[in-house]
């Protein structure tokens, strides 16, 4: 691995070097730092970082080879949305300025029990909601938005700051960021990954994912996460993957480079000798999109009506907003979204029985000039549909910036979509696209 | 209200007492403090006391009255899995024993910017699953289970040392303690409440609840969660209210108290001039309970996930039970779970459209012996449901021990099942019974 510093290594690579007793927990860490040090100012994808991180790294270090978890001595960078106790948790809100958790939140705990060092908390939307944007820029052009709400994370890792990062996605903020990053994402199918003490927006959509450089690395946190269990019944795969490609309900949303992007993936993956057929979904799918954006701001209303009582006008409008249901969605409405919701699962599900993937856009084209976190509407239904969604960079010569495509399956077929998805990625993602390489 | 101690009143008498200076916070909170100092080694309700309650009730008689909240100088027990600032969270595990949250649970927060007073936390199955039992006994016969998971909160409320109380319900956690403690429970709709701060079990089902004296008082708390919306397009109530009656799918499982509770309540419904209908169910809700069980040890799973890695064999043997699935409840027999409960859902709120409000068993009978919390096989159904459920009791001459029944209805309907509860509660409750009268 010459010529190559840790902190570019993914978590596999990392992993096998530390194995191998070529590379230390102190190397990568003391690597991110320093890579966090020159570009922070410019990046700004950190909230805090973690002081300990270089003395966690020696412990580590020290650690004997048997006693070591799946993750140990990896950098993470934790969205600031989730319980850390040795980091204040400020969701990116005036709120919480400086405010201090008494525990990690399970998810993060689980990360430090295998050996995960947390590098810091990463800049987000406020509450991973609405309200306040992260101030964090697109490692690849910085002009741009690296995608919200989980910015910070997405740029972290795309900037080689962090060698993986926890994200968490209501509507798209795991998948979409990852698209505008050009790196990979994961968002489980919902209830895998526990939620406590992460903040709530939407109880039914709230999920926790993540971000690594390669499938392997999504696969190892979701190994981490308990996600080993195939779904029975679920096909079984060969060779040649029967792959749906669809352009969903929202191809009036797509821009062209998403358009290409997903074009590119059927011409590569049939290249690569796999069965690639262009899909429409029923017509109902349409009506997906808002029943998200029902379900999710009732309860939103729940998840903000104690602050919005707390802290009145200082709170964001955006959080008012919801508390105060001025979009007029009656509880009918909700009962009617929650009902379509559940038809859709099961239509969806039956869908994708026959195809060993399903790949949709990520986001409607390329990361927006500024710092809004980004349209979710291509996100959204698949939050709603339960499933797992894992996001795949597509390099293209005459695009510039990075984008991605979703690839998703039914319900609990997470372990198959892994394994489906570390097969096309070398198709996908050849990074031929000089372009994509961020300086060092 | 000569002859009755400020903490044997409802919330509501208290407030209006309050309300025309005849009674202070002080007075309420000291009566509810003293009631606990004689009873607390025979009841056991209690994990943790506020030691600045009364300083907290001083602070608040001093308010003027224009800046009072709507729980103005309450004093209310809240169960041990919701965060306190100022009191541990124990969930009464040994693995958390003194923890002391950050912050409140915002369900908490939203009670104090009310003028409520946290009494103390109060003794619940361990993290309101399973584990250990709640060492509580019942106030009506202390050999007995108040019922679980909330044991403490409805023994407190029951036992008249606390005025209301926050409880939880995932399977039955809410309605069971209320009826085998001859008090008034709630549990809203699902969504409408905020869990932040509370500690997972099911993300599909844990909802909180509360306890109080009568209906007024539970739609108080209603009313302070911003549970004031009438379902858009529900049934116009009219004097004769419209009641569905049902022994439910597990008729088998009910006792010689259930069954009669039922039957009273149909005849002093119909007495009381009520159209009143038994109702069966479609043979399919037979299958909800088995529904509700497989999504809760799969939620389980990832809600201790954590714990089990941290904690090893420490950690009681049911939350391992969880993580390690050892049920063998597979990952399709989840999905088949989710849509089913999705199809009966639609399927009752058809059935319940049709009146008022449905009338079924709150438990299998009265509180058995000992500390166990109780069958949750009567309860789980109407917690996967997503429906509102209100715990009447229905005081018999000829049953020695409180039982109560579960009024329910269309999802997100629980603005009018109250108000059809507040009308038919005289009828169902005279108190007729001395029996029911806990010497104080």
């Amino acid at each position: 691995m010459k010529g190559i510093s840790p902190n570019q290594l993914t978590a596999s690579q990392a992993r096998a070097l530390i194995a191998e007793d070529r590379l230390t927990a102190r190397e990568i860490v003391a690597a991110s730092l320093s890579r966090i040090r020159e570009r922070d100012c410019e990046i700004g994808a950190w909230l805090s970082i973690n002081e300990n991180a270089l003395s966690e790294a020696d412990r580590l270090d020290a650690l004997p080879k048997d006693q070591r978890g799946r993750l140990h001595g990896l950098p993470i960078a934790v969205k600031d949305v989730f319980d850390t106790f040795d980091l204040p948790t400020t969701h990116n809100s005036p709120l919480y300025s400086g405010f201090q958790p008494a525990a990690d939140a399970p998810a993060v705990e689980l990360l430090r029990l295998e050996g995960a060092i947390i590098l810091g908390k990463t800049d987000t939307t406020e509450f991973a909601a609405c309200g306040n944007d992260a101030a964090t820029a697109n490692p690849h052009d910085t002009t741009r938005t690296p995608g919200g709400s989980s910015a910070g994370s997405a740029a972290a890792v795309a900037d080689f700051q962090a060698t993986l990062a926890l994200a968490t996605q209501t509507g798209g903020s795991t998948i979409r960021p990852a698209s505008f990053c050009g790196i990979y994402g994961m968002k489980p199918s919902a209830g895998l990954v526990s939620r406590e003490g992460v903040k709530v927006y939407s109880v039914s959509f709230d999920t926790v994912g993540w971000y690594g450089r390669s499938v392997e690395d999504l696969a190892l946190m979701a190994d981490v996460y308990g996600i080993t269990e195939m779904l029975d019944g679920s096909r079984e795969s060969t060779d040649t993957l029967k792959i749906g490609i669809s352009f969903g309900p929202h191809r009036d949303r797509l821009e062209l480079e998403s358009i290409s992007a997903l074009e590119t993936t059927a011409t590569r993956l049939r290249e690569g000798g796999h069965d690639v057929t262009f899909l429409n979904f029923p017509a109902e799918f349409g009506a997906l999109d808002l029943f998200h954006r029902t379900i999710l701001h009732r309860e939103g209303a729940a998840a903000f009506r104690t602050l919005a009582r707390r802290f009145g006008s200082v709170l964001h409008e955006d959080f008012h907003h919801r508390v105060e249901n001025r979009d007029n969605r009656s509880l009918s409405d909700w009962t009617t979204a929650l009902d379509g919701a559940a038809r859709a699962q099961m239509t969806f599900d039956n869908i994708a029985s026959g195809f060993d993937m399903i790949v949709v856009p990520s986001a409607p084209g390329v990361a927006p000039v500024g710092r809004k976190p980004g349209d979710p509407v291509l996100n959204a239904m698949w939050t709603l549909l339960r499933v797992p969604c894992i996001n795949i960079p597509v390099p293209m010569v005459d695009v510039a910036m990075p984008i991605g495509v979703t690839l998703t399956s039914m319900r609990y077929n997470d372990v198959a979509l892994l394994k489906g998805a570390a097969k096309i990625a070398p198709l996908l993602d050849p990074r031929m696209d000089k372009e994509w390489q961020i300086p060092l």
